[in-house]
């Protein structure tokens, strides 16, 4: 019998972590127009009514439908770090809208039946949309809790971006992707962590004895949530006390270097790693390198745990224009508003992508022929397409190709892709064709 | 004996109101030099050793010294909501330094030694500090745990802010001034509030069976900071969830309308007011009337209870010169940036003052023949100067004689502004006259 305090714990942390709930979805979860927060009426009034509070702990504010809701206001259910923007001026977006986007039919995989873009995008519960094309907005939207001024968990897209600033700091020389995590930060030396190259925690081969299975009450993501958890600790609770106390827990099961494992706790390992080699916290060190040059409209933010550290696994929250500029200076290999802000080299090593045996062991059906380079997944198509991915449908996609980013934020019912991509990866190809003869 | 989940909330309150505490100060505390958070090093550090963390529910954080570093990090500590810049333009302040200031002279209260104005700032343990002079910034500095994009929390300031909201919808009919409080807010029928006035809650001369005694441990301010704490409530807990269920426990003392008492309950009774009236929360409500017309370089944010509602009594963070804009609206009697804001006669209004003799019985030594009105203090000085003020010595003062505005962040050890009054006010109006010379 779990102390209500505990439970208390495991429901924010669900929220906290924000990646691969294996979800208990009923049959026929209500559709994106019957789940619309507007609609539901989520925390409205002054104050809400009692079915209408999604803050409680009590009240599972990270699962469906509430979690409509909640993806666009993280930061009023935990504490949170500032992405600075800087003071500078915003730096506008061009725009030249394509009415021809919408009516663009596709295939989704599995499928016998065509669908057309515009009915994509209830059926990903999208909560944002944005597609670029050489450089200008083509095409923008707006659905549920978001709109132009307001911020999205990125989720699991935070990876990337912890990602990204690694790779750019090992491309400069700072960071040795051949060095032992434990030569970096030796308090990861007798974890799972400490023998791994920085460059198998960045790829994610690490061989973690951890567990994330949410349907097993002993799984590792129990107790790294509760480390994780920015509230006060329940009495009696003697665990580690935050991300970086955890990661020195994790043993290791296997050999590193042989196999893809999708763990968020790679992530919080490599946020580690840069911190302690540029003496910066993630959200200082990704505001100076990156978010402060975009010209972006917003901050961004992270959350942290009860030690301040920002959650490099799945933290960041932001607008949806700002991640567009995040796909623009991918696209452009490093440069944005004329201005370059790390070697085109970084891009190159991640569009290479990673050891594609070590990846199909992981057994993704949607992404076959895939691979994962520094937080990224890359698809290997003929567009040289990549991507940040996050659950519930979140996706930065970038394809060098039709000269295409898009993004999308959504809050789909199930945390599974592998649901959301059959309606998705077809679609982003569908437009990216249709780009190309323009 | 209290159980550490009770001491946890009371300290975690301490923060979250931000006002009025009997600060228990060492008899010499440590100087702005040698109290500066980059000297001591909170929060330093991949993670922070024990001894430089000033989250944990343990370390009292809102305690001098470590006050200092938490001023600027509010969000980092509890959930927030954000007080949008919206996406538009920056419109920048003209600059135009007057290097005489520094060394001008005044005399402080109660003094019979000279002090230069340089010498004041390291004396009040000043964070930020600007004056603008004929809409230009004449002068601008930064220390300890503030920068020119960093946010600093505004403390009570956040009443003058509320108070302003009030006074916009008074002037526009909307917020009916004679009403009484139970008209708007029904839930507030049975508590002290129902039968006061709608003034008589913006100008705090409200009868309220309330102590904010910090000493007291039966003091009332010790169930409205359990109420408030947006943490969850610890097992056995059955009082009021909020502040605004808070409010509807509050029972009169006396006859309204004849004393005025500096309870920051009446705020929040206010912000439930406009809350209520305009349907929006009041972090929508501030950026939608005042802080998306700006031009402001950064967002603000609000602490929140833990059903959202926002703290209108304290909770507000934001960078200095965005404060400075709020001055110059004020001083521009509603327009910035040459668009007016709101009618003239909202500022008239404030500067005409509140109930002089009201305010008397109240005994500020520093303030005589003051008064306040809409939650802004009047200083009823020659130069028709008021401001709004908040703990540890914050300010915006507007000298309507000298075309002046100063924005005063800081971190005082004592919350006591009796203590910052005598080397502020004289060095405020010595800036004043200075500048009336130009």
């Amino acid at each position: 019998m779990l102390t209500l305090k505990t439970r208390i714990s495991l429901l924010l942390l669900i929220g906290l972590l924000l990646y691969g709930f294996a979800w208990a979805t009923p049959s026929a979860p209500l559709s994106a127009e019957d789940s619309d927060p507007r609609k539901l009426g989520w925390m409205t009034g002054s104050p809400p009514a009692a079915d209408k509070l999604v803050m409680q702990p009590d009240s599972n504010f990270f699962s469906f439908p509430k979690l409509r809701w909640t993806v666009c206001h993280i930061r009023e259910l935990m504490p949170t770090k500032q992405v600075s923007r800087g003071i500078g001026p915003v730096i506008p977006l061009p725009y030249k809208y394509d009415a021809g986007i919408d009516i663009l039919s596709f295939l989704p995989l599995g499928a016998s039946e065509p669908m057309t873009w515009a009915e994509s995008l209830a059926e990903n519960y999208t909560d944002g949309m944005l597609i670029i094309h050489k450089g200008k907005i083509v095409y923008e939207r707006y659905f549920g809790c978001l709109n132009e001024d307001g911020k999205h968990a990125a989720m699991s897209m935070t990876k990337s971006m912890t990602g990204l600033l690694a790779e750019i700091l090992v491309v400069e020389g700072v960071l040795d992707e051949q060095a032992k995590a434990a030569s970096i930060v030796p308090e990861l030396a007798s974890s799972a962590f400490g023998s791994a190259t920085v460059r198998q925690v960045m790829d994610m081969t690490t061989a973690l004895d951890y567990s994330e299975d949410y349907a097993d009450p002993q799984a590792d993501i129990w107790a790294y949530s509760k480390a994780a958890n920015p509230l006060p600790k329940p009495l009696g609770y003697s665990g580690p006390n935050g991300y970086f106390e955890y990661l020195q827990t994790v043993k290791q099961q296997g050999e590193h270097g042989e196999k893809f494992g999708y763990k968020t706790i790679n992530t919080d390992a490599l946020g580690w790693i840069i911190s302690r080699i540029t003496g910066k916290n993630l959200a200082e060190l990704f505001s100076e390198r990156i978010w402060s040059h975009l010209g972006a409209e917003q901050d961004a933010y992270l959350t942290v745990d009860a030690k301040g550290t920002a959650f490099a696994g799945g933290g960041l929250s932001a607008g949806l224009r700002d991640l567009g500029r995040i796909g623009l200076l991918l696209l452009n290999d490093g440069v944005i508003n004329g201005t370059r802000l790390f070697p085109k080299e970084v891009v190159t090593r991640i569009r290479a992508g990673g050891d594609k045996n070590a990846f199909a062991k992981a057994g993704y059906k949607t992404l076959p022929g895939g691979s994962y380079r520094s937080m990224w997944w890359v698809f290997h198509n003929q567009h040289g397409s990549y991507a940040a991915r996050g659950v519930h449908g979140q996706t930065i996609y970038i394809d060098p190709t039709a000269e295409m980013v898009i993004v999308r934020f959504a809050s789909y019912p199930s945390a599974k892709n592998a649901k959301i991509d059959p309606t998705s990866l077809p679609a982003y190809q569908a437009v990216a064709e249709y780009l190309l003869k323009k």
